[in-house]
Parts: C-alpha cells; structure tokens; sequence
C-alpha cells in the first residue's frame, strides 16, 4: 500500500462515524502533518454512502495537535442539494475537539471555461535540481519538492523582501493524484514567514481554505505527474499571517487554490 | 438604530442558541444578501459570553436560501485555546438547515510586521462619481460603493477579458466599522462572471471565507471612512468559479483578504 493511502487510512464504527490513527510515517514536529489531517477529513466525506458530488470546497480548522494515536471522525451531511452537499466534520480524540472542517461537494457540468490565474513561467521538474525539505520531519519524505524559487532557508540565509515559494510536487512513492493527495499537497508550503525572515520562528497553521477548481477527469489526466505550487502572503500582522497559494497541472490548468491563517512569534 | 445594526439584530434563547429574523431592507433577490448573513453568524458568535479573543477567520456555507421569517443560531466553542477559540455555527429554520459555519477568533499581540499587498492606484472616493448598483434589490441601497473599475455591467455591455473589480464602499447611512461590518463588505462584489460575459447569468456564492488581518484598533482608526475592496476570479469551469478579494483601509492597510466559490450557469 502505497504511503500515502496509508496515511489517510479509516474505517467505518458506526453511520456518520469513522475511526483513524496516526502513522509514524506523517509525524511532523508535533503530531502529524496537518496536510495529512485535512486528506483523511476529506477522504472520510467521500467514505460516507450517501456522498454526494465532488470536492469543491475544504476549509480544516487546526483546533488543537493530534495526538500519537487513534482518532474519531463525526460527520454530517448538514444539508443535500440537488447538485450540491454540505458536510459539518470534527476529529475527536477521548471527546476532545482537535480539527474541524466544513467540505463542499457538488455535481459537476460543463459550462463556459475562462482560465485568468497564469502559471508561472519556471523550468520542467526534470531540470530542477534544488534539493527538497532537509528531512528533519519525517512526513516530507513522502513527497518530492523541487523548489523554482523560494526553498527553505538555510542557516545562512538572510530575510528576503519577497514571501513567494514555487516547487515542483509529487507524492513518493509515485501515486495517481486525487483529490485527498491534492489537499496534502496545497499545504506543502513551509511558513511564509521562515522565508521573509530567513530563519525559523514558532508557526503553526490555524485554518486553511481550499477551492477545488478541476474535477477527477482533470486529475485522471494529471496521474502521478507533478505539479507546481506557488503561495505568498499578504500581510504579516499581531501574531497572524495569510497565504494565498495557486496549484497547476504542468500544462498550466488551475486545479485548486489554497488559503492558510497562520499563527506565529516573531 | 443604523440599518445595519438592524440588519445583524439577534437574540439568546438559551445558552448556545440564538434568534434573528430577515429584515425587508436587507432583501436580496432570493432570501436576505449573503453578507448580512455571514455578518449576523459572526455577531453571534461575538455576542456569546464566553467569546474569547478578536475575529481571526471566518467560514460561510450558504447551503439554502434564508426564507423570510425568523431563524435560529446554533453556536458551540468546539475548542478553547490559551490564545483562540474555534466555533462551529449552524443556522436553521423549521429545523432545516440553512447556512453552516466555522469561526477562528485569537488574541491579537504585536508582533513582526509586514505588509506585501500593494493597495491599487485609484482616485480618492471623492473624485470617483461612478454610480453604484442600480436599486434593483434593496439591501444593495445600505452602501456606498464607488466603482473605479469594473462597475456593474449595464445592458449594453460587453464581454471583458478581466474579471477586476475595484470600488470603494461604506455603510450608508455612515457608521463605524466593526468586524460584521468588514464582513459583509468582504461580501459587496457582484458575481465576477457578469463582469466576464458583459451580462447577468444564473451565479450564487455558496461559500466564502475571510481572513481579518486588521485587530478592533485598526478598525476604529478606519472610523466611519470608505475603505477600497478589490475583486478577481481564477478560473470559470464545470459550474463553479472562485473569487479572491483584498480589503484595504485608505492608507492602505490590508484589513482582510476574502475568497468565494460561487455557483453559476452560462
């Protein structure tokens, strides 16, 4: 089983009810990365039976770290549509809230197609040669990062006036992306603001926001091609920054964008 | 009492439950203007007494239209930090739910700070004379909303290749800005797909998230003035298109970004 399904893992306790644990292959400095929290919460809606759609929207909230171990899933179907669903879903651990999220999913249809997001002008992944995370983490080993611009400062760097980051992204082991994988992968994006100040400061992710904008036959044409991310932030502020963050297919389609409210010391 | 405190007007029932009915002068053309909504959700949650902290980030489903009448506010702290609080929120009438949310509320210290957005060149509000929307619904009477780019289209409009559009606006009458304030205004663009097509087609928000970037002082320094929002989409494609948003007080001080998936047919 490839890692990544490893990590999203879940069964079914009840109706509306499902069970996870951590995996020692996801650990990030405390608990588990939370791109992997946000790809089991939305591979939890598409376990329910009466889902509903595709993912069109995400937003996970950060309440509190995941604790090493199991975890309960609660989900509702707040309200079914036609051609749309609304789920409401909290991640428990012994009656404790430690995420929630909301999720959107709808039915899709062809309809008028205008792409005004332009993907950066960067080299092929196969001329990259910038070496990803150092692997002080353990969950990074589960995707290649081949930085265009941006990487993680190192001790010799110095602040920079510009927040931007661009790589080049893919799970590994290879795996055909799909819509949890897409999640993990908007929160790939090392804090904005280890990048403005050239060094590493307390942060930690509060809440992130993802709008899907292809539909699985967009991802099937993807497979287990990377694809380039781009995130900056807007403003640096009373213990919070933003980030918007754009991902593409290498031929330029816009397949999410993503947004994080980020706590920091500083 | 300003229409907007009107518009926002609740009251407990009990611990955790709250009460408002629509207001005639916030009508939309289906139920009341989804920024008044996410205004009144976020008001409630403000108005509980174990609120703890600033708004930090907000999260709106509009999973049905609001009918005309009274409807409830389930709010509940799913979890209470040191330093924030996450609520989940649900708004129901006859027990059928009709918007969901999630709200990040956080002390606001000081901190490093930065600011990357660059607040657009424009004309002061008082040199902008570009008509707002024509009173076609009523709610869209309670602002002032000067267009310096792409004002509503009109019937002999064409299409466009930008979706950009950038106006000043305020409550009318005038009254300080507070967090559902800012709120609702995140809410003031008209479905950028008109602007594309150069006509009006089937287009509804059915989510919307903010970030609040500004604490209650910056809000106070803004006072009664015309702060500038400026709008764009991403992608249109398969029933749905995205909109990123950034809210600027007049000295340029980014006060929140907001994002929308909205529905549309065309």
């Amino acid at each position: 089983m490839n890692a990544f399904d490893t990590g999203i893992a879940i069964e079914p306790v009840e109706p509306g009810l499902m069970r996870g644990r951590t995996d020692p292959e996801w650990a990030n400095m405390v608990g588990p990365f939370g791109g992997i929290t946000a790809a089991t919460l939305l591979h939890a809606v598409q376990s329910q039976p009466d889902c509903h759609g595709q993912p069109v929207a995400l937003t996970v909230n950060f309440a509190a770290p995941v604790a090493d171990g199991e975890f309960d899933i609660a989900l509702r179907a707040a309200r079914t549509n036609r051609t749309n669903q609304h789920w409401i879903v909290e991640l428990t651990q012994d009656g404790e809230t430690k995420t929630t999220a909301t999720a959107l999913f709808g039915l899709r249809r062809e309809t008028w197609v205008s792409e005004e997001a332009v993907m950066p002008v960067v080299p092929a992944p196969e001329d990259v040669a910038v070496p990803g995370f150092p692997p002080q983490v353990r969950w990074t080993r589960n995707f290649e990062m081949l930085f265009v611009e941006g990487a993680v400062p190192q001790p010799e760097s110095k602040p920079d006036p510009s927040s931007t980051t661009t790589l080049w992204m893919r799970n590994t082991p290879s795996r055909p992306i799909d819509f949890p994988a897409l999640t993990a992968m908007c929160d790939l994006f090392y804090p904005r603001v280890y990048r403005r100040l050239g060094r590493v400061v307390p942060a930690g992710t509060i809440s992130m926001n993802i709008y899907f904008l292809a539909d699985q036959h967009q991802l099937d044409a993807v497979g287990g091609d990377f694809i380039l991310g781009t995130a900056h932030a807007n403003r640096f502020s009373l213990g919070y920054f933003d980030q918007s963050a754009e991902v593409f297919g290498r031929d330029g389609t816009l397949l999410a964008t993503s947004q994080q409210i980020v706590y920091f010391k500083g």
